[in-house]
């Protein structure tokens, strides 16, 4: 086992421990970074309960729960933990906690980035939003934000956008270093923009240049993370409020968060939705645990029963099968924002890069939260090992 | 009366109404960005307290209190605030809320950026820090930076820095469109660096490149932020601890805040000790409520009693006379980072750029305070006017 590396310490930090707005998502510093977002970029607050769902605790000894690990001989549950770079584990059995583990510094209070996991809340607001007759998900997204005609958007609808259906030309490719991704990251400010290179368009100007690939809408699952960018847009135009109040009045607060998130916001206050939330293990466990719950916290409905059951039930394999995700999981689906990772299984999962899980099991009463600082964005043996530990410990604790 | 503009509604926001890092501090862009300080810099977040001082209601009628106007003329207290661009203000005696007001868009909850109030959190926590052994007033400030070396802090000692009266070559002219202080404010991020110009150093960084003007140190009073931002990085290597932590766990935190507060930080981490504080209006009325009280909150002493005192007793009026702000307190002097507008009067103050205040009367037992968001940064004008305005206050209440 290797020993990290310390990092931020001294005032200011030797240079290869100083994090900056530079290198803080590679390792070894995205371990602070994604535990300190709010001091490297600007953020909206999302304000906690005044009465925090409670989380009763339940210990469980999970420590010789087995599963496979990445040479594919068994490992044991905290070998996988720290195997696969995690900051945070918590499982949640019936609503009771039975396991929580924190490491690299990580607290239960400290707010971790999650990255693409802020697409499911994106996609589970949303269904709180049709049902209130704010949004509809056949709409075009032009009847809300009118800038994108012309765009790849201005023939597509929500629904298009909450599936990842749209044809667009953009290649999310993490590791690249030219091309539409790197535009989008300048835009978002989460990466700096070169000296001697052009001035960024903001995150919105941003996203109405973005090309149509020839691919029908709603043919193929195309994970694109501009469409959860603009589906935040889209939320504001139709709330008339900016997205981190939404988020915060009709989900975090409603569901009885203990704890403030917060979510980044470019240099004209664009949030992230696609990415940029960040949030406490135990009040993301209590978001997995309401969707067990087909939307329920602490016996208060907040997101529709039968838009959770819709996430379970109506994600369009065909297109999915279209998709490049079916490497990953070979015969998943995704709706609203939600994996499925595996039809024969009823579990659904959110998903991000360097390893952000939340994995709910409705038939083992299950729910598991992981947080991460895996060192390369999608990291396939990890999440395949990751995949196999979550059904383990759900296996034992239906036991 | 001229009707406010409206700022940041619509997503984007009008290019006439959108706050950006470019325009944040001028009016009437300020009004928004000076309640929204996390949504434009990284911040470091203060935590509140678990158990927070009660601050009781007893409200009195102060609609009549009258004092001269800008124009020499008796004006209202409400008046009075709306004619000095009054966000919030807070009135107590004996310890009870007697009026409290909110204007443009400040609520309880919001965190106003509070500028060089947050000099004063600085000195205060000083004292905390001296009477824990962590720190020397009368040792050399290379003791703990030893960075400082060869810059006009080479020589001073802690002391100087609490006191301002260190022989700095800069001049902090809040309307110069170049020299020190630009310089200053692209360090600390507050400021956009132009297309074309240099990178600027970090915060830390450029304090090291500060020189001498010949004056000694100690003998004149000179205000420059760049001392205040300093103490904070000693603090740092005195305890070992980042800024907004220090502050948090040993004044915010052990004084009651009811609310979490945080402070800018640059590229590189350093906290702005000098002016990034934000706070909400009833977390300021606290802590000013504890310095009437001596240092002692909720019956706890998280000031040391002497500290206090001292801030009270000792300014320096020798240094004071030979310094420039006479112009607006003839007769005061400056002490650990408080203001005593006028030795004849046992009152002292926090005091801020763009009418930012705490005004501590402990004769008539008041405490006062008030954010702004006043055009000019520096507007004598406003700031007697404000100061006739406490004194009226505390006069009507200690009757």
């Amino acid at each position: 086992m290797t020993i990290a590396p310390r990092l931020m310490t001294g005032f200011p930090a030797p240079e290869q421990q100083q994090v900056t707005i530079a290198n803080w998502r590679t390792a070894p510093f995205s371990r602070w970074g994604f535990q300190n977002v709010r001091e490297l970029l600007p953020t909206a607050n999302i304000a906690r309960s005044d009465s925090p769902t409670s989380l009763p605790s339940e210990p469980r000894y999970l420590d010789d729960v087995t599963f496979a690990g990445l040479d594919g001989a068994a490992m044991t549950l905290p070998q996988g933990l720290r195997a696969i770079d995690t900051d945070g584990f918590i499982a949640l059995h019936r609503g009771r906690v039975v396991a929580e583990w924190y490491a690299n510094g990580l607290t239960p209070s400290t707010q971790h980035l999650i990255f693409s996991v802020s697409k499911s809340f994106c996609g589970t607001l949303g269904g709180i939003l049709v049902a209130a007759g704010k949004l509809d998900p056949d709409a075009l997204v032009v009847s809300y934000v009118p800038e994108m005609k012309g765009s790849v958007y201005g023939d597509c609808t929500v629904r298009h956008l909450l599936d990842m259906s749209v044809g667009i030309e953009f290649n999310e490719d993490y590791l690249a270093t030219e091309g539409s991704i790197v535009d989008y990251r300048r835009a978002t400010g989460w990466d700096p923009v070169p000296a001697g290179a052009p001035a960024a368009p903001h995150l919105r100007a941003f996203l109405t240049t973005l090309k149509h690939d020839g691919t029908p809408h709603g043919e193929t699952f195309h994970y694109v993370s501009t469409n959860t960018d603009l589906l935040g847009w889209v939320y504001e135009r139709a709330c008339n409020k900016p997205y981190a109040k939404i988020l915060q009045d009709e989900l975090w607060a409603p569901m009885g968060a203990e704890s403030d998130a917060y979510i980044a916001v470019d240099s004209h206050g664009a949030a992230r939705a696609a990415g940029g939330i960040c949030a406490t293990l135990r009040d993301l466990a209590r978001f997995g645990e309401m969707m067990r719950n087909n939307g329920v916290s602490n016996g208060r409905p907040v997101v529709p029963n039968d838009w959770v059951h819709d996430i379970r039930k109506n994600g369009d394999a065909a297109a999915w099968s279209r998709g490049k995700f079916t490497v990953l999981f070979p015969n998943g689906n995704y709706r609203s924002k939600w994996y499925t990772p595996d039809v024969a299984r009823e579990a659904f999962s959110a998903i991000g890069i360097h390893g952000q899980w939340i994995y709910i099991d409705p038939q083992a009463e299950t729910v598991i939260v992981r947080v991460s600082s895996q060192a390369i964005p999608f990291d396939m043996p990890k999440d395949v090992l990751w995949l196999g530990a979550c059904r383990a410990i759900a296996d034992r604790l239906s036991q």
